[in-house]
């Protein structure tokens, strides 16, 4: 039962993965808006061999919409969302305006699918580096519950936006021409760098955006209020694909053996743990994936009780993270 | 009281970061020996303007040296540095080869600078990831015992030697360029990616050795046998200095604020640290500073009980990391 699908944001770096997603899973499209500011409206995109007229975004664009995927920024959101629940259409919200709002699931469907079905016209979908790490970790938590999270994050530049991506090929054509490098939208020089998230500080904690979301999100999506994770998340010279060191504490002693047996069942995941080869998940090969990469599956060391695990994962923030996870919800619903 | 040193491995990376610290410290030296493998020996290197010939090393080369610093690999070091030692030369050993032995110093002079003096001969300069972290760690510990570590890293490419460096320059000249990129050296390409550290993994633990180093090295020179620490060592595609990710847990409550103030007085430490503007820690400032930088620091929220502290920090693994450690340990003995 094909259904009318709009996408806001059709022009940016995840509306057009958006299109690459749908088509690759073959969703039942009947009718497909591209939606887009006044400065992109009248584009051409591709999709499925066809060219489709990117459209202004405007209050009356979600008439006969069934499936709404928000792409563009939390403002936009914000401000045309509940035009689209209005005229019936149900959003699937990218950004970070309702994601914490009571009432509005917020679903990794591998996690808590029963929670897309409570919607009032509007599903948030989480933050790229959330996902990444609830992917594996729910598995684990549902066998052994996880007390506490340390992470730290290896974050692309595409997670910036397609931007981020453009200012790392030139910061990086002029590096490999001992040029100076030009620093354009990043705080400071990405090529041969690593900085901190370039996302807001909340002054009160020191947590940046990034960090604070993956916090409060995984509390709400896993239906733990008072879960304990901390996370320093970090942007290095990569283009697409986010890594994330994880260290878990559980509340019951659990062995390496153990987190392999759970993992190689769970759904999104894909053990890449090859210790002969020194062979583990890395951007590189996560890049176009769907699953998320887990390996360097440890005991923690620096724990007598067994009770610890360190992880490194590696997923694709442009499609698990954003495209394909919002997908995912949208077929669930139909 | 000038006195004559030699430098084993003169012609790698560290070797040669040992000459320009020696000069910038004004290291008193009666006679400069330059050694290295027969395939260097002959070559010329500049010392403080002057011309120096390589030596080839064999087990006569340690004559009159009171000072020999080796850094050539671990197994240059187990065939020579007894030899040194009979001599009469005291050995700072940059190499792994005896840094867990009994009865060894193990030696980061702002952490235990009286083990310096125990030596029979031979000190050990501990890795680089360890002396970066331990630097503002131990000023904590020491004013609220910590209790255990989870730190991640992100390793720049030239902790491999000179050509790690060379491998990253000529992929990012590839990649620039719209070219294939060869692997070399590393097992993984580096460029645009991130890897799980190239160090040996052992099986049985599944921590490669670049980790098991910051555990047990911490772990001699706090001399804290039982100190809890994880760590997860991570390749990025940076050309010089480390940065780690550190979570701190505490025996009793602290607060950023506390730490700021311990830091503020530590020697080898500089707290880059700056919200508003979102400047922390980063490899481009840190390079060719003695100083570890730290920053991002906050109190971890994932605990109620305020014994939590997250750190960012960044230090030049080829300077505080391997030479500067070295020549201040050399500067106490004489």
């Amino acid at each position: 039962m094909a259904v009318n699908v709009a996408i806001v944001g059709a022009t940016g770096a995840v509306g057009q993965e958006f299109l690459t997603v749908l088509a690759e899973r073959n969703f039942p499209i009947k009718n497909l808006k591209l939606l887009a500011s006044a400065r992109s409206a009248g584009k051409t995109v591709k999709f499925k061999g066809q060219d489709y007229i990117v459209e202004e975004l405007t209050h009356d664009s979600f008439k006969d919409v069934k499936i709404a995927f928000f792409s563009a920024g939390g403002s936009i959101s914000k401000e045309f969302a509940p035009s689209a629940v209005k005229a019936g259409a149900i959003v699937i919200d990218n950004t970070s305006a309702f994601r914490m709002k009571d009432g509005i699931p917020l679903v990794v469907p591998e996690v808590n699918p029963e929670a897309i079905f409570k919607h009032n016209g509007l599903i948030a979908n989480p933050n790229c580096s959330t996902i990444i790490m609830n992917v594996p970790v729910w598995p684990l938590h549902k066998v052994n519950r996880v007390k506490r999270l340390v992470i730290s994050t290896y974050q692309a530049v595409s997670g910036a936006g397609a931007w981020g991506l453009y200012e790392l090929e030139s910061q990086m054509k002029q590096a490999a021409s001992g040029l100076a490098v030009t620093k354009e939208k990043f705080p400071h020089q990405i090529v041969n760098n690593v900085f901190a998230h370039n996302s807001k500080i909340d002054p009160a904690t020191g947590y940046n955006e990034e960090e604070t979301k993956m916090v409060n999100e995984t509390r709400k999506i896993f239906a733990e209020p008072k879960m304990m994770v901390t996370a320093t998340c970090v942007r290095v010279p990569v283009p697409r694909a986010h890594c994330e060191s994880i260290n878990i504490e559980f509340e019951r002693p659990m062995t390496p053996q153990q987190v392999r047996e759970v993992l190689a069942k769970a759904p999104g995941v894909k053990i890449v743990d090859d210790v002969a080869n020194n062979h583990f998940p890395m951007p590189l090969e996560a890049s176009g994936q769907d699953d998320v990469l887990v390996g360097r599956i440890r005991q923690d060391i620096s724990r007598d009780d067994g009770r610890g695990i360190d992880l490194f994962v590696s997923g694709d923030q442009v499609r698990k993270g954003a495209a394909t996870n919002a997908v995912q919800i949208a077929e669930r619903l139909i």
